[in-house]
């Protein structure tokens, strides 16, 4: 009897079908090839982390958004029965990884030991988070992040986003635009524009919204949050300057200028210099843009900043940074570091709809048949022999009608079927079948391997 | 300051440092070659199920095992300020994958338009259990998971097997035996040694333990439940007769002399006849070895079982069989299915202790030194020329001593160390050190990535 269940994925979490699973780890092998060229190494950290280390990592909404796993056996009993008041907190203890970044933090603490002095790491896993589902938006989702912890030197940055350049270059992104800011530039344009200090976060955070609410929309926000119009229309006037420059030579000179005597100001725009002069021996070079607009909302950013760009596609593909005082937050001391969260399901959707998909592998590209029961011991050892050749194949497990079979070798896409019956068993050849063209022909059973190797193309 | 915080990952699981992350690969990427040459596509579900999917379905002690994911905001807020009393039902309606079977079941009733007639598809993904870790014992592990749902053919069984055979052979488990029996001839073993049917689980479950508590313990078991000292000898007469079988069709021969008589043993019989038959002309025919004392203690299976044992070692590296009663259970209809479960983490285990891992790639094979501020464009053109001709190459970040810089290379196990300073940058040159020879050369920069790939013997 059929139990009436809701059989589809829970709300915000997807089914990955063999399709949707190859053109993921078509992007994932991507990134993992090119991480790797650069020295990066895998990282992988567990699904649930201790509340202790995740709560009071991502600010007060974050906190609210995190998956709590219940109490289990006594400690849950014991809870419930006590008979006092409960608190969320008397529930659980440990959560799902949010992020990336956090358990990062945490295995540099715990196994500094065994980790190289620069730890170049990639990890590619997913996070949950009890947001609402939107479009493009999931509770469990994909992030691959890429850091190198353990130098101050702005040849990591280099090193990064010449890494990231390769990927959306071998991804097929040549027109993604890697736009580059810095936070100390914006401080200094922040504190050019006659903003007080303490409304910069403020209006980073105001800034980094330019995007979706358009220059009238972060005046009015800043102005609602205290800032003088005079100040919010100096800060957007320097913000737009990126704009109207022709190069990000012309663009820093302009800046430069805008930020003069702010000490924040000027090494910001020190600091960019320096890496683009690097960036032009790297990779990087054909896809960083300065944009002194680019603010991204996250605090904890110390030195450049950057965010991926498509043309025509609103939000970004991913973001990153230097941040010098996170990774060493479990031990008590400064570790720089600068990394980049690439946005898998983002980079999906887009690649979808521009087609910028290869061909990948389907199913199986021979088809086994099984024409009757009597020769079954051959059809396996043809199986066998095609598999062993490196041919991808499926063997039809019911001995059917014929023609049952062909149509199922066709629409699961198989390109070629293959089959003994007792005439061919008898003759020692085996029949080949090509789906395409419907072209069929006999081959002896020691030549199949080759002979199939060839009308696949593969000869 | 140092919060005093825990670093350790969360009891029973843990952090896979980039030599942990190769060696499981290694292993993955054996099982997703072998599985799709054989046809099998790959599937994903999501970490998160709904309780009413996953309770039920793994008996009591199984669903007290299931992580249960605490409610949040307003639901959460609700049920505690109810002012009743408050049971664990209240406080969750979703929990952790507990295993890949249930999804697939989920995702068979939910998916079936969409998939093939015959679902051959593997997965590879972590559950989770909330058991009391010990060694090899984990609260998130993988699954390797491999079926093929819709067909009754002993075919099915002979592929399932024969895939898990190359696995095995490519992993470099030649002697890797696959026991092989099957829940009717069982059925028959009971019923011929005079257990009454209504003890059968019972008698099967004790079986089961035949390799951990020895022939004496389950005659213990089997009469503290209920069963006569002469049926239990009987029953374990015949689970032994493996013990002394020269062949399996000498031990069939012998079985079916036993099971004379009972409908469920003969056809048992029968169909490791047919099955031994097919499997002669494929590649599980090196391992299949047939054991009347396998039980497996999963009441699900419904035809042939199996189990893969290695020399010395106790319990097995994976089991699985046939359960066609399983997969239709959300759709309310008889849907047939084989498949099989591999350990991931007791393969890594004896792997490790064997030393059975093939050199597995590193960090970066050519770490680019930096010897001046002055030469950074050049370097960093070095090392992406490297990068360029498929050479991992690591870039040491900081203008330190060159000494140093050289022995944190050795340290990372980069094989070649390469710099370029004003000298060679005049020259035109770079300077190569193979650092297990302390032999340095000078290359011209155009012919450097050809030199390295010949000093790395990639020529």
């Amino acid at each position: 009897m059929a139990q009436k269940l809701n059989t589809a994925p829970p709300k915000g979490s997807r089914d990955f079908l063999p399709g949707d699973v190859r053109r993921r780890e078509h992007v994932l092998s991507v990134v993992r090839r090119v991480y790797s060229r650069y020295g990066f190494e895998p990282l992988e950290t567990p699904t649930m982390e201790r509340l202790e280390t995740l709560l009071g990592k991502y600010g007060d909404e974050g906190d609210q958004l995190i998956f709590r796993v219940l109490h289990r056996g006594e400690t849950l009993r014991s809870v419930l029965a006590a008979g006092k008041t409960i608190e969320e907190r008397d529930l659980a203890d440990s959560g799902l990884r949010y992020d990336l970044t956090v358990p990062l933090a945490r295995v540099y603490a715990e196994h500094q030991a065994e980790l190289p002095r620069f730890f170049k790491r990639y990890q590619i896993q997913p996070v949950w988070r009890a947001d609402r589902p939107a479009k493009g938006r999931f509770r469990e989702f994909y992030q691959c992040d890429v850091d190198i912890i353990g130098s101050d030197s702005l040849v990591c940055e280099v090193e990064v986003t010449s890494a990231l350049s390769e990927v959306l270059d071998e991804l097929g992104f040549k027109d993604a635009v890697i736009r580059l800011n810095h936070r100390d530039l914006l401080s200094g344009l922040i504190e050019a524009s006659g903003i007080p200090k303490e409304l910069e976060i403020t209006a980073i955070t105001a800034l980094d919204k330019l995007d979706k609410i358009g220059a009238e929309g972060v005046q009015k926000e800043l102005e609602g949050r205290g800032v003088t119009t005079a100040a919010a229309q100096a800060l957007l006037q320097k913000a737009a300057l990126a704009a109207t420059a022709t190069s990000n030579d012309s663009l820093l000179a302009a800046l430069a200028e805008a930020v003069k005597g702010s000490t924040a100001g000027e090494k910001g725009v020190a600091e960019l210099r320096q890496l683009l002069a690097y960036a032009a021996s790297a990779p990087c070079r054909s896809h960083l843009k300065v944009d002194a607009s680019l603010a991204r909302g996250l605090s904890y950013y110390t030195g450049p900043i950057f965010e991926i760009q498509v043309p025509d596609l609103a939000g970004s593909l991913g973001g990153g940074g230097r941040y010098d005082n996170l990774i060493g937050m479990f031990l008590g001391r400064r570790v720089p570091a600068v990394g980049f969260s690439l946005g898998l399901e983002r980079i999906l959707v887009v690649m979808e709809e521009r087609k910028m998909f290869p061909p990948l592998d389907a199913g199986a590209e021979v088809m086994v048949l099984r024409v009757e029961e009597a020769t079954t011991p051959e059809t396996l050892k043809v199986a066998s022999a095609l598999r062993a050749a490196g041919i991808s194949t499926e063997l039809y497990p019911n001995v059917d009608k014929l023609g049952r079979q062909f149509q199922y070798a066709a629409e699961r896409g198989a390109k070629l079927a293959v089959f003994i019956g007792a005439r061919e068993r008898d003759a020692g050849t085996v029949a080949v079948k090509v789906l395409a063209t419907q072209q069929q022909s006999e081959q002896k059973q020691p030549e199949l391997a080759r002979a199939v190797l060839g009308l696949l193309g593969r000869g």
